[in-house]
């Protein structure tokens, strides 16, 4: 069975994690999104990559969610020192050695694609990870202000003011102009089922299918999706933040209608969204109601095996 | 008074430390080798340079020499485990930190010496430090091989290597094409005395001098230098093995012959090779016997204090 998945950060890495579990004979693929990428100190950055490869690889700071187990930042200590900015992203230094790597071979020439294999063949994740396009594209992140409008990088917007200042919208950089990496729409094209974990709706799956050519090639499988908000607050994150730029509401039933029935055949809302099913906005996808909490990893290979099983009965 | 000093890595550093402290009212303006430098891992890496920085920082490893202090090495661990090379290059992570920096403000198209300045803006070492060039010098080592010849960045014959295979050749690669950096030739135009310490005489003082410029600027002065050589050995590192290259014996006086008179005014050598004084090879330079070994501050800023004396005396 072939199984493609779209994938932002720390839960999307989670959920692949049980799907890992839940289908150990299967062939997954994750389309990582790279929206959020940055180039930091001069070294290039992909956070949803990481934390993908990380957790899949066992080297994940598990309570924190992104970044690497038994951390240190003596790194990050020293360029304070040398008053080197930006101070507001945190990267230990185990990290900063993959971003070593990373730029590494990204200078010697090799496209993101390549480099990521080159950091997988150490981490062996379990799945092939492809970055969503080869091309730079980046979040942008337009501000309301007061009369004026400013742009930052969706980092700045997400990690140094944690989305409290609202966004009047947000844009994926370079999108438009952007081409899928290489194997991502064979990927699709190929897959029994694509998933949607719970990421975020409009940073991170929002941004892989933003990619030319992503969002009419996913639309023609069978697509199921798991809601990354429960009970009316995104479970981790600040999705709400994103979704209220796009004029969505924080809830299960109004992601799963932003998605609509042309991209997704069914959706997994948790058990207190239940009345999800019987929204018309969902007229035209498959509404199944569980418990959704990713809390350990038999519960999360439950979800993960329900939204296969799901897929398998839409396909 | 201002004096100026040509520095390779650790025996200068060494001295400059006791000249700080010999002369503290004066203005030392130090022009570090280049010809060392590395990029490794795609970040650029100036030995000779961040010696001198850190241990008139505050900030070198005492023992070893080079190196910060209190140091560890979880990046190099890391770049291990991606099979990044190469493996013979140790840098800590407070080190890698500077690397880092570094590499940034280079790619953001800022020349050496403005880094340089950047970098020291923190370590305050109490000296300007000048690279000798902003422009690209890499020392190459031909190796004697058997009937074929073989070229290895320097540091690869010296760190790697251990300089065991002989260097048929030891080739200033670029120099002929560098410029002094800016405020070098200044430097030494103004200086009241040059000064060279015990720095390796082929690939530290040697390759500031094949800048076009330099030498003839440093010859117009009254210049002294510290014999690297006691007792017929280097005191650190394998100057024998860079002496053998261009056939000048391991000696002080072969060494301060190979400088000459035109060159250099002073020449100190240590107790046990006064009988240098005498040596016809050193007719036109004045030599001086003392104890050169820099064991402890209290006897480098003798010998620093000496060196100096012995230039203002040349003057």
């Amino acid at each position: 069975m072939r199984i493609t998945v779209l994938a932002g950060g720390v839960g999307a890495a989670r959920f692949l994690r049980g799907l890992r579990r839940a289908a150990p004979e299967a062939e997954i693929t994750v389309i990582g999104n790279t929206g959020d990428d940055i180039t930091l100190f001069g070294l290039r950055v992909c956070p949803d990559l990481d934390t993908v490869m990380y957790t899949l690889g066992g080297g994940i700071n598990e309570e924190q969610g992104w970044g690497r187990d038994a951390e240190t930042h003596r790194i990050r200590a020293e360029l304070a020192a040398y008053e080197a900015s930006p101070d507001w992203f945190t990267l230990g230094d185990k990290d900063f050695a993959t971003h070593i790597r990373r730029s590494q071979l990204l200078a010697d020439g090799q496209p993101l694609s390549a480099v990521t294999a080159a950091l997988c063949r150490r981490w062996q994740p379990g799945v092939r990870l492809l970055p969503m396009s080869d091309d730079p594209v980046e979040t942008h992140v337009v501000l309301a202000g007061s009369g004026e409008e400013h742009v930052v990088h969706f980092q700045e917007w997400w990690v140094r003011m944690h989305a409290a200042t609202p966004a009047a919208q947000i844009v994926a950089s370079g999108a438009e102009r952007a081409r899928p990496a290489p194997g991502v729409l064979e990927a699709i094209e190929a897959a029994d089922v694509v998933l949607f974990p719970p990421s975020n709706p409009v940073v991170s799956i929002g941004t892989i299918l933003a990619v030319p050519g992503i969002r009419a090639a996913v639309a023609a499988k069978a697509v199921v999706g798991v809601s990354p908000i429960i009970g009316g607050s995104p479970v981790r994150g600040m999705a709400d933040a994103c979704l209220a730029a796009i004029g969505v509401d924080t809830s299960a039933a109004a992601v799963g209608a932003h998605y609509g029935p042309e991209l997704i055949d069914g959706w997994l809302v948790d058990d207190q969204d239940k009345a999800a099913a019987d929204d018309p906005a969902l007229a035209g996808i498959e509404v199944r109601a569980l418990p959704l909490l990713m809390r350990d990893l038999p519960a999360t290979t439950a979800i993960a095996r329900a939204t296969l099983d799901l897929a398998l009965e839409l396909t």
